[in-house]
């Protein structure tokens, strides 16, 4: 196999696109073999792979059997071929990959992933809902959170940060790969967790609200809101029960991913 | 007031080179009006400070009594103006006081603060202790989280990330001036929290701990540890209470800032 070295690729260029937000339309990028693994443990489609070429033999081995079925048809076996013919991996310099990651220090692998649309039907017993929240690091964290809480799934909000940046890929960890993460419109929202028969429960800091250990919710949605501004006037006014953490020290408020981790762990 | 258009001017060299921890050793930079007022509260010296020129009516009131004080002295009044002779403030253009920020978009205003060697007795009922946790943010985080949990105190272990650089700053939002937050060496601290009758409490993702949620104890230093490795064996065999947080979910572990959190708040 090639050495694909110049950052002008045709390949390369094309998937650096996938850096930006505009076009990420149909796929995006991961990071690292731990990533790739979750994504192939999911079912998720990898398109293609961009290793550098003393990492081949750390391939997940779902993958390695791609590749030598792959192999096989250089020598003529067309039937086996078939399974794999969208697989494409590209092993290039370490000057490449850099090109195509995010992080200063990518762990040699990155692979582009088709979007799969993820659904969620409301009959699971804990949602998360994140509503314009901004840092892409606070947003990872929460699915990640949620994810380890046992909850059935996260809505996003308004302009929350896209979660297949590298940002919040990193930080979610592979969450995305075993819970669904859904972008909705707020109207349809909160009328399908209305149906579903699900408690809005809405955090804010303001004194009418009552502290989260008296909250007795068995089926409900947590709505987490912006990092500076906290939750829109509609999540408010949509909330079954509204809910804050209350702070005996100094501090004026908590991160939002921990206050969203201290929630999701004791409702 | 002259306004200092030049990155190469004396001084703004001098106080960028505060950016590099081993330039850090008598004072640090703190940015933001928010940070200012905190640290004026504390009553933290204020060596000097750099602002952009619109933004001089911004300055914290009891920083601009100071510069009254400071302006009267142009006049010929002396013994008022010996109060704030340690006091200096430097307008600058934009583009020298990016050079002194480690944000994107900086919010007009860096000050030089004078190192405070604080100090814990461990009388108190509640101490976070961090041990080689290596993310700015993730040390800032818990900082401010241990702030708000009304935490009275927390010490630093090893080589986790120093407190003074401008991420952790940006992410504690001031706590440091709420509480004591001080670097220890671990044999020291160990042999402190024993005599002071409080129980060590090391958090773990190992089978044999107990969960949190069965864990009583009344006065304690609750031990997190490197994001990747966890706690060392020293600050295991310390223990008195081996702890863990019981995860639902698929996700394989929690972003320790978020694990804190959930302790602090529910220990």
């Amino acid at each position: 196999m090639e050495i694909i070295t110049s950052k002008d690729n045709k390949k390369v260029k094309e998937a650096r696109k996938l850096l930006t937000k505009k076009y990420r339309k149909n796929s995006y990028l991961i990071e690292g073999f731990h990533l790739l693994e979750e994504a192939v443990k999911a079912g998720s489609e990898i398109l293609q792979v961009f290793v550098e070429e003393e990492k081949f033999d750390k391939l997940p081995s779902a993958l390695r059997f791609d590749l030598r079925l792959q192999s096989l048809s250089e020598n003529g076996q067309r039937n086996e071929v078939e399974m794999t013919e969208k697989l494409s991996v590209n092993m290039v310099s370490r000057e490449v990959l850099k090109s195509l990651a995010d992080s200063d220090s990518p762990q040699g692998i990155i692979a582009e992933v088709k979007k799969y649309e993820a659904e969620i039907d409301f009959s699971g017993s804990k949602y998360l809902v994140l509503e314009n929240v901004q840092d892409p690091g606070n947003v990872g964290t929460m699915i990640r959170t949620a994810d380890a809480a046992g909850f059935s799934g996260v809505i996003l909000l308004g302009n929350t940060a896209d979660i297949y940046s590298s940002k919040v890929m990193r930080s979610m960890q592979g969450s995305n790969f075993h819970l669904p993460v859904i972008q909705m419109e707020s109207g349809l929202l909160f009328g399908q967790l209305k149906k579903a028969g699900l408690s809005v429960l809405t955090t804010t800091l303001s004194a009418n609200s009552v502290s989260y250990q008296s909250v007795k919710a068995h089926r409900f949605a947590l709505v987490m809101g912006n990092e500076g501004a906290g939750v829109s006037e509609e999540a408010v006014n949509q909330a079954d029960i509204l809910v804050h953490i209350d702070m005996p020290g100094q501090a004026e408020s908590l991160n939002v991913a921990v206050a969203a981790g201290i929630l999701m762990f004791s409702l």
